[in-house]
Protein backbone atom coordinates (compact mmCIF):
# COMPACT_ATOMS: atom_id res chain seq x y z
CA UNK A 1 0.00 0.00 0.00
CA UNK A 2 1.32 3.20 -0.71
CA UNK A 3 0.72 6.70 1.22
CA UNK A 4 -0.63 9.82 -0.59
CA UNK A 5 2.21 11.86 -1.81
CA UNK A 6 0.72 15.07 -0.33
CA UNK A 7 1.17 13.39 3.67
CA UNK A 8 4.45 14.44 4.80
CA UNK A 9 5.72 12.47 7.53
CA UNK A 10 5.43 13.98 10.48
CA UNK A 11 8.73 14.51 12.98
CA UNK A 12 8.11 11.87 15.88
CA UNK A 13 7.96 13.46 18.97
CA UNK A 14 7.58 11.26 22.33
CA UNK A 15 6.82 12.53 25.07
CA UNK A 16 5.40 10.75 28.23
CA UNK A 17 2.74 12.09 29.95
CA UNK A 18 1.01 8.66 30.81
CA UNK A 19 2.15 9.42 34.49
CA UNK A 20 0.91 13.09 34.66
CA UNK A 21 -1.13 12.90 37.58
CA UNK A 22 -1.80 9.35 37.60
CA UNK A 23 -2.01 7.64 41.18
CA UNK A 24 1.01 5.17 41.58
CA UNK A 25 -2.07 2.72 42.06
CA UNK A 26 -3.46 3.16 38.82
CA UNK A 27 0.49 2.95 37.35
CA UNK A 28 1.27 -0.54 39.22
CA UNK A 29 -2.16 -1.93 38.29
CA UNK A 30 -1.24 -0.98 34.49
CA UNK A 31 2.33 -2.57 35.24
CA UNK A 32 1.34 -5.83 36.69
CA UNK A 33 -1.09 -5.91 33.24
CA UNK A 34 2.25 -5.58 31.35
CA UNK A 35 3.87 -7.94 33.49
CA UNK A 36 0.99 -10.80 32.67
CA UNK A 37 1.05 -9.88 28.90
CA UNK A 38 4.48 -10.48 28.60
CA UNK A 39 4.45 -13.60 30.85
CA UNK A 40 7.06 -12.28 33.34
CA UNK A 41 5.62 -12.61 36.87
CA UNK A 42 1.81 -13.69 37.93
CA UNK A 43 1.06 -10.27 40.39
CA UNK A 44 -2.51 -9.16 41.01
CA UNK A 45 -4.20 -6.27 43.26
CA UNK A 46 -6.30 -7.72 45.69
CA UNK A 47 -9.74 -7.00 45.59
CA UNK A 48 -10.58 -4.82 48.87
CA UNK A 49 -12.38 -6.92 51.22
CA UNK A 50 -16.30 -5.36 51.68
CA UNK A 51 -18.71 -5.76 54.32
CA UNK A 52 -22.46 -6.17 52.94
CA UNK A 53 -25.32 -4.74 54.84
CA UNK A 54 -27.84 -5.28 52.53
CA UNK A 55 -28.12 -7.89 49.63
CA UNK A 56 -30.86 -8.53 47.10
CA UNK A 57 -31.16 -11.33 44.07
CA UNK A 58 -31.77 -10.34 40.57
CA UNK A 59 -31.83 -11.98 37.54
CA UNK A 60 -28.40 -10.79 37.03
CA UNK A 61 -27.33 -12.50 40.37
CA UNK A 62 -26.91 -11.39 43.91
CA UNK A 63 -26.79 -7.93 44.23
CA UNK A 64 -25.15 -5.50 46.91
CA UNK A 65 -27.51 -2.84 48.47
CA UNK A 66 -25.28 -1.49 51.32
CA UNK A 67 -21.67 -2.56 51.95
CA UNK A 68 -18.87 -0.26 53.61
CA UNK A 69 -14.96 -1.28 52.54
CA UNK A 70 -13.43 -3.30 55.06
CA UNK A 71 -9.61 -2.24 56.58
CA UNK A 72 -7.24 -4.70 54.87
CA UNK A 73 -5.04 -6.97 57.27
CA UNK A 74 -2.25 -7.80 54.37
CA UNK A 75 -0.61 -5.70 51.82
CA UNK A 76 -2.55 -4.72 48.27
CA UNK A 77 -0.42 -6.55 46.14
CA UNK A 78 0.75 -10.24 45.96
CA UNK A 79 2.00 -13.02 43.99
CA UNK A 80 4.42 -15.19 41.62
CA UNK A 81 8.06 -14.32 40.24
CA UNK A 82 10.69 -16.25 39.06
CA UNK A 83 9.24 -19.15 41.98
CA UNK A 84 8.89 -16.76 44.99
CA UNK A 85 6.14 -15.62 46.85
CA UNK A 86 6.21 -11.52 46.21
CA UNK A 87 3.64 -9.16 48.26
CA UNK A 88 4.25 -5.58 48.69
CA UNK A 89 2.36 -2.50 48.94
CA UNK A 90 2.18 1.11 47.31
CA UNK A 91 2.29 4.03 49.53
CA UNK A 92 2.23 8.02 48.39
CA UNK A 93 3.11 11.01 50.19
CA UNK A 94 3.03 14.33 49.64
CA UNK A 95 5.60 15.06 52.45
CA UNK A 96 8.63 16.31 51.44
CA UNK A 97 11.09 15.63 54.32
CA UNK A 98 9.72 12.19 56.08
CA UNK A 99 6.84 9.45 54.85
CA UNK A 100 4.96 8.90 57.96
CA UNK A 101 4.50 5.91 59.38
CA UNK A 102 0.81 6.46 60.15
CA UNK A 103 0.26 5.60 56.23
CA UNK A 104 1.40 1.81 57.33
CA UNK A 105 -1.54 0.16 60.01
CA UNK A 106 -0.17 -1.45 62.30
CA UNK A 107 -1.28 -5.37 61.21
CA UNK A 108 0.53 -4.74 57.85
CA UNK A 109 3.68 -4.48 59.77
CA UNK A 110 2.79 -7.76 61.80
CA UNK A 111 2.19 -9.21 58.06
CA UNK A 112 5.49 -8.21 56.82
CA UNK A 113 7.46 -9.74 59.66
CA UNK A 114 5.54 -12.72 59.22
CA UNK A 115 6.34 -12.50 55.33
CA UNK A 116 10.04 -12.40 55.84
CA UNK A 117 10.01 -15.07 58.54
CA UNK A 118 7.99 -18.03 56.02
CA UNK A 119 10.44 -16.83 53.24
CA UNK A 120 8.80 -14.45 50.66
CA UNK A 121 10.04 -11.49 49.05
CA UNK A 122 8.08 -7.82 50.61
CA UNK A 123 8.75 -4.72 50.11
CA UNK A 124 6.84 -0.93 50.06
CA UNK A 125 6.74 1.24 46.70
CA UNK A 126 6.61 4.64 48.54
CA UNK A 127 6.28 7.76 46.03
CA UNK A 128 7.85 10.65 47.75
CA UNK A 129 9.27 13.75 46.06
CA UNK A 130 7.74 12.82 42.39
CA UNK A 131 9.72 9.32 42.95
CA UNK A 132 9.38 5.95 44.05
CA UNK A 133 11.80 3.99 45.72
CA UNK A 134 11.23 0.76 46.70
CA UNK A 135 12.34 -0.47 50.73
CA UNK A 136 12.79 -3.73 51.77
CA UNK A 137 10.35 -5.08 54.09
CA UNK A 138 13.49 -5.76 56.36
CA UNK A 139 14.95 -2.53 56.69
CA UNK A 140 11.10 -1.21 56.90
CA UNK A 141 11.14 -3.96 60.06
CA UNK A 142 15.16 -2.43 61.10
CA UNK A 143 14.03 1.13 61.19
CA UNK A 144 10.94 0.82 63.11
CA UNK A 145 12.83 -1.44 65.70
CA UNK A 146 15.85 0.92 66.20
CA UNK A 147 13.38 4.29 66.31
CA UNK A 148 11.10 5.95 67.57
CA UNK A 149 10.76 7.78 65.04
CA UNK A 150 7.06 8.22 63.88
CA UNK A 151 8.31 9.14 60.09
CA UNK A 152 10.93 7.79 57.91
CA UNK A 153 13.62 10.68 56.75
CA UNK A 154 13.51 11.13 52.93
CA UNK A 155 17.07 10.61 53.43
CA UNK A 156 17.21 7.41 54.87
CA UNK A 157 14.84 6.30 51.78
CA UNK A 158 17.66 7.83 49.53
CA UNK A 159 20.28 5.76 51.28
CA UNK A 160 18.49 2.43 51.32
CA UNK A 161 15.60 2.27 48.92
CA UNK A 162 16.59 1.58 45.33
CA UNK A 163 15.18 4.98 43.24
CA UNK A 164 13.03 3.55 40.53
CA UNK A 165 13.12 5.24 36.52
CA UNK A 166 10.44 6.40 34.86
CA UNK A 167 9.70 4.67 31.54
CA UNK A 168 6.92 5.20 28.68
CA UNK A 169 6.03 1.00 29.63
CA UNK A 170 5.41 0.22 32.27
CA UNK A 171 6.04 3.57 34.13
CA UNK A 172 7.72 1.87 36.95
CA UNK A 173 8.81 -1.47 36.08
CA UNK A 174 9.33 -2.29 39.59
CA UNK A 175 10.83 -6.06 38.78
CA UNK A 176 13.97 -4.72 37.64
CA UNK A 177 14.49 -2.88 40.73
CA UNK A 178 13.57 -6.39 42.67
CA UNK A 179 15.79 -8.13 40.27
CA UNK A 180 18.63 -5.50 41.63
CA UNK A 181 17.62 -6.04 45.29
CA UNK A 182 16.68 -9.87 45.23
CA UNK A 183 18.39 -11.53 42.66
CA UNK A 184 21.65 -9.60 42.14
CA UNK A 185 24.18 -11.44 40.58
CA UNK A 186 22.64 -14.49 42.10
CA UNK A 187 22.47 -17.66 40.38
CA UNK A 188 18.98 -18.30 41.67
CA UNK A 189 17.22 -21.60 41.22
CA UNK A 190 13.96 -22.71 42.11
CA UNK A 191 12.37 -26.09 41.98
CA UNK A 192 9.65 -26.33 40.05
CA UNK A 193 6.58 -28.15 42.13
CA UNK A 194 4.52 -30.16 39.64
CA UNK B 1 -7.91 -25.26 93.98
CA UNK B 2 -9.96 -29.15 94.44
CA UNK B 3 -13.29 -29.45 93.20
CA UNK B 4 -16.38 -30.48 95.73
CA UNK B 5 -16.71 -34.27 95.75
CA UNK B 6 -20.10 -34.53 94.55
CA UNK B 7 -18.96 -33.77 91.29
CA UNK B 8 -18.23 -36.81 89.52
CA UNK B 9 -15.95 -37.00 86.37
CA UNK B 10 -18.32 -37.48 83.31
CA UNK B 11 -16.57 -39.66 80.79
CA UNK B 12 -15.55 -37.78 77.76
CA UNK B 13 -17.48 -38.31 74.75
CA UNK B 14 -15.71 -36.55 71.98
CA UNK B 15 -17.85 -36.68 68.88
CA UNK B 16 -17.56 -33.96 66.11
CA UNK B 17 -20.15 -32.46 64.45
CA UNK B 18 -18.23 -29.78 62.96
CA UNK B 19 -18.23 -30.27 59.76
CA UNK B 20 -21.81 -31.43 59.44
CA UNK B 21 -23.37 -29.23 56.78
CA UNK B 22 -19.85 -27.00 56.76
CA UNK B 23 -19.71 -26.23 53.49
CA UNK B 24 -15.91 -26.77 52.16
CA UNK B 25 -15.32 -23.75 51.77
CA UNK B 26 -16.01 -22.37 55.71
CA UNK B 27 -13.83 -25.57 56.51
CA UNK B 28 -10.91 -24.12 54.59
CA UNK B 29 -11.36 -20.98 55.83
CA UNK B 30 -11.28 -22.03 59.07
CA UNK B 31 -8.35 -24.03 58.42
CA UNK B 32 -6.69 -21.18 57.16
CA UNK B 33 -7.35 -18.94 60.66
CA UNK B 34 -6.03 -22.62 62.33
CA UNK B 35 -2.28 -22.03 60.11
CA UNK B 36 -2.45 -18.71 60.85
CA UNK B 37 -2.40 -19.06 64.92
CA UNK B 38 -0.16 -22.02 64.41
CA UNK B 39 2.13 -19.98 62.16
CA UNK B 40 2.35 -22.93 60.03
CA UNK B 41 1.25 -21.26 56.59
CA UNK B 42 -0.28 -18.01 55.53
CA UNK B 43 -2.78 -18.50 53.94
CA UNK B 44 -5.93 -16.26 52.74
CA UNK B 45 -8.85 -16.02 50.72
CA UNK B 46 -9.16 -13.37 48.03
CA UNK B 47 -12.08 -11.10 48.47
CA UNK B 48 -14.72 -11.82 46.00
CA UNK B 49 -13.91 -8.99 43.23
CA UNK B 50 -16.92 -6.57 43.01
CA UNK B 51 -17.83 -3.92 40.63
CA UNK B 52 -19.48 -0.75 42.35
CA UNK B 53 -22.84 0.68 40.50
CA UNK B 54 -23.47 3.16 42.79
CA UNK B 55 -21.66 4.81 45.53
CA UNK B 56 -21.80 7.58 47.83
CA UNK B 57 -19.65 8.94 51.01
CA UNK B 58 -20.96 8.99 54.83
CA UNK B 59 -19.03 9.60 57.99
CA UNK B 60 -18.20 6.29 58.06
CA UNK B 61 -16.30 6.56 54.94
CA UNK B 62 -17.53 5.33 51.25
CA UNK B 63 -20.69 3.67 51.00
CA UNK B 64 -21.48 1.05 48.16
CA UNK B 65 -25.56 1.64 47.21
CA UNK B 66 -25.12 -0.63 44.47
CA UNK B 67 -23.11 -3.32 43.29
CA UNK B 68 -22.17 -6.48 41.63
CA UNK B 69 -20.11 -9.54 41.80
CA UNK B 70 -17.53 -10.27 39.05
CA UNK B 71 -16.25 -13.33 38.52
CA UNK B 72 -12.49 -14.35 39.25
CA UNK B 73 -9.95 -14.90 36.77
CA UNK B 74 -7.33 -15.91 39.63
CA UNK B 75 -8.33 -19.48 42.27
CA UNK B 76 -9.72 -18.43 45.82
CA UNK B 77 -6.96 -19.29 47.72
CA UNK B 78 -3.66 -18.20 47.92
CA UNK B 79 -0.03 -17.26 50.11
CA UNK B 80 3.23 -18.85 50.86
CA UNK B 81 3.94 -22.04 52.73
CA UNK B 82 7.51 -23.08 53.33
CA UNK B 83 9.00 -20.60 51.25
CA UNK B 84 6.81 -21.06 48.24
CA UNK B 85 3.96 -20.02 46.68
CA UNK B 86 0.64 -21.48 46.81
CA UNK B 87 -2.61 -21.35 45.00
CA UNK B 88 -5.26 -23.49 45.06
CA UNK B 89 -9.76 -23.62 45.07
CA UNK B 90 -12.15 -25.53 47.00
CA UNK B 91 -14.78 -27.27 44.68
CA UNK B 92 -17.96 -29.15 45.72
CA UNK B 93 -20.25 -31.60 43.97
CA UNK B 94 -23.28 -33.55 44.23
CA UNK B 95 -22.27 -35.48 41.74
CA UNK B 96 -21.67 -39.49 42.71
CA UNK B 97 -19.41 -40.62 39.47
CA UNK B 98 -17.38 -37.77 38.30
CA UNK B 99 -16.72 -34.26 39.11
CA UNK B 100 -17.70 -31.73 36.30
CA UNK B 101 -14.99 -29.86 34.87
CA UNK B 102 -17.72 -27.09 34.24
CA UNK B 103 -17.09 -25.92 37.96
CA UNK B 104 -13.59 -24.94 36.59
CA UNK B 105 -13.55 -21.63 34.56
CA UNK B 106 -11.78 -21.63 31.25
CA UNK B 107 -9.76 -18.73 32.78
CA UNK B 108 -8.89 -20.75 35.99
CA UNK B 109 -7.74 -23.02 33.65
CA UNK B 110 -5.17 -20.77 31.79
CA UNK B 111 -4.19 -19.51 35.16
CA UNK B 112 -3.47 -22.75 36.66
CA UNK B 113 -0.89 -23.30 33.99
CA UNK B 114 0.75 -19.69 34.09
CA UNK B 115 1.04 -20.90 38.14
CA UNK B 116 3.07 -24.45 37.34
CA UNK B 117 4.63 -22.38 34.31
CA UNK B 118 6.43 -19.72 36.98
CA UNK B 119 7.45 -22.51 39.85
CA UNK B 120 4.53 -22.00 42.14
CA UNK B 121 2.32 -24.79 44.02
CA UNK B 122 -1.37 -25.08 42.60
CA UNK B 123 -4.14 -27.63 43.38
CA UNK B 124 -7.54 -28.14 43.80
CA UNK B 125 -9.42 -28.86 46.82
CA UNK B 126 -12.15 -31.39 45.65
CA UNK B 127 -15.26 -32.48 48.03
CA UNK B 128 -17.43 -35.43 46.48
CA UNK B 129 -18.74 -38.62 47.85
CA UNK B 130 -18.51 -36.90 51.80
CA UNK B 131 -15.01 -36.92 51.24
CA UNK B 132 -12.51 -34.09 50.45
CA UNK B 133 -8.91 -34.75 47.68
CA UNK B 134 -6.22 -32.93 46.89
CA UNK B 135 -5.61 -32.67 43.16
CA UNK B 136 -2.54 -31.41 41.95
CA UNK B 137 -2.74 -28.93 38.89
CA UNK B 138 -0.41 -30.95 36.91
CA UNK B 139 -2.35 -33.45 37.00
CA UNK B 140 -5.90 -31.79 36.39
CA UNK B 141 -3.78 -30.27 33.46
CA UNK B 142 -2.86 -33.61 32.25
CA UNK B 143 -5.85 -34.71 32.12
CA UNK B 144 -8.26 -31.97 30.46
CA UNK B 145 -5.31 -32.34 27.93
CA UNK B 146 -5.28 -36.12 27.28
CA UNK B 147 -9.18 -36.47 27.96
CA UNK B 148 -12.13 -35.34 25.71
CA UNK B 149 -14.14 -36.01 28.75
CA UNK B 150 -16.52 -32.67 30.52
CA UNK B 151 -16.34 -34.19 34.12
CA UNK B 152 -13.48 -36.29 36.50
CA UNK B 153 -14.28 -39.83 36.78
CA UNK B 154 -14.34 -40.76 40.89
CA UNK B 155 -11.58 -43.24 40.05
CA UNK B 156 -9.73 -40.77 38.57
CA UNK B 157 -9.89 -38.73 41.86
CA UNK B 158 -9.09 -42.10 43.95
CA UNK B 159 -6.03 -42.78 41.95
CA UNK B 160 -4.48 -39.34 41.43
CA UNK B 161 -5.85 -37.28 44.77
CA UNK B 162 -4.99 -37.51 48.07
CA UNK B 163 -7.73 -38.29 50.32
CA UNK B 164 -7.33 -36.16 53.33
CA UNK B 165 -8.49 -37.33 56.82
CA UNK B 166 -11.45 -35.73 58.81
CA UNK B 167 -9.91 -33.96 62.13
CA UNK B 168 -11.12 -32.08 64.58
CA UNK B 169 -9.35 -29.22 64.38
CA UNK B 170 -8.29 -28.16 61.76
CA UNK B 171 -11.64 -30.39 59.82
CA UNK B 172 -8.91 -30.70 56.52
CA UNK B 173 -5.66 -30.18 57.47
CA UNK B 174 -4.67 -29.75 53.90
CA UNK B 175 -0.95 -29.07 54.49
CA UNK B 176 -0.55 -32.30 55.53
CA UNK B 177 -1.56 -33.20 52.06
CA UNK B 178 0.70 -30.93 50.18
CA UNK B 179 3.38 -32.16 52.67
CA UNK B 180 3.12 -35.44 51.49
CA UNK B 181 2.65 -34.63 47.61
CA UNK B 182 5.18 -31.70 47.44
CA UNK B 183 7.79 -32.21 50.27
CA UNK B 184 7.59 -36.04 51.02
CA UNK B 185 11.26 -37.04 51.99
CA UNK B 186 12.67 -34.22 50.21
CA UNK B 187 15.45 -31.92 51.79
CA UNK B 188 13.57 -28.84 50.52
CA UNK B 189 15.57 -25.95 51.07
CA UNK B 190 14.14 -22.35 50.63
CA UNK B 191 16.31 -18.99 50.34
CA UNK B 192 15.13 -16.67 53.09
CA UNK B 193 15.29 -12.96 50.87
CA UNK B 194 15.66 -10.52 52.58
Amino acid sequence: MQYPNNIKKQPQKIISYANRGMLLEDCINETNEYYLETNRALIFKKPTPIGISKASYTSHGRRIDEGYFLAPSTLDYNGLYKGYYIEFDAKETKQKTSFPLANIHEHQITHIKKVLEHGGITFLLIKMNNFVYLLKGSDLIEFIETNQRKSIPYHYLEEHGIKMKEQIRPVYNYLDAVDEVYFKGEDYKWKRKS
